[in-house]
């Protein structure tokens, strides 16, 4: 059996979360902040047996893998109209980083 | 070394972190929702030397497991009367998760 | 790889914080309470390959290990006088503890 700890965007959290219910795969949610990714984060620990680590490793994969995603210009409203920029500008957004953790024995009460 | 790693309800999160500290069991508490559990949960973490594992999971297992427990009828006011159940009903509780994880070193500073 | 389980006071967290950044090694924080230590404590979760484990552990130590510190008298003033102590106290504060746990596998998506 294997652990496996998932750093992702909060923003990906409800759709990895849905994607790996749907599949019958449990995971707990840990409040997290700062570090691996720059925005809010949450901290995924998903118990799976080895066979099952690559399925759980491609949802990550599909629902918070890193892209650019467009940004429609913000109106210089109150902020500095020298750094206004009146077009959509690309931005990363999602990724993850996944430790997977051998599990010595697994114990359900 | 073992650390474990138990998701356990947060009802029964107290009573245990009474137990452990009564047998001089050191444990942190993570904030943790949704997953293994369906009610809100609470993740220990415990390190403990590998003789010590079994003690531990006994613990775990007397004040978090699975059981039953009659729930009081709520009173249709303001529901929906069709539904009202007039009995008590029973419902499952607590349950643990746990994973004992290998730990290659321990320091404490 | 390991995964570094740091568990550290809430008051040495910015400084282990800044200190790992510094260094470039990137770092997720679990809310926690409780346990290992007094006061409100942090989880660190660091990611780091073999041979860096030493230089985090050496941060962890500069940045958070058990200390005496000197704490002002708190005025009496609504307080039991009987128990007041008009000279400065040295109290212990900070202090670490850190499991290095072995990583099956990385991905980063
Ligand atoms: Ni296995
Ligand atoms: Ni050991
Ligand atoms: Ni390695």
């Amino acid at each position: 059996m294997k652990l496996i700890v998932a750093v992702i965007q909060d923003k990906d959290s409800n759709r990895l979360s849905d994607a790996l219910v749907d599949q019958d795969f449990q995971a707990t949610r840990l409040a997290s902040t700062g570090g691996f990714l720059k925005a809010g984060n949450t901290t995924f620990m998903i118990g799976v047996e080895d066979d099952q680590v690559q399925p759980v490793l491609e949802l990550i994969k599909e629902n918070c893998k890193a892209r650019e995603q467009l940004v429609a210009p913000i109106s210089p409203m109150g902020g500095n109209a020298d750094s206004y920029v009146p077009y959509p500008v690309e931005v990363q957004v999602g990724g993850a980083t996944v430790f997977i953790l051998p599990v010595e024995r697994f114990e359900k009460f």
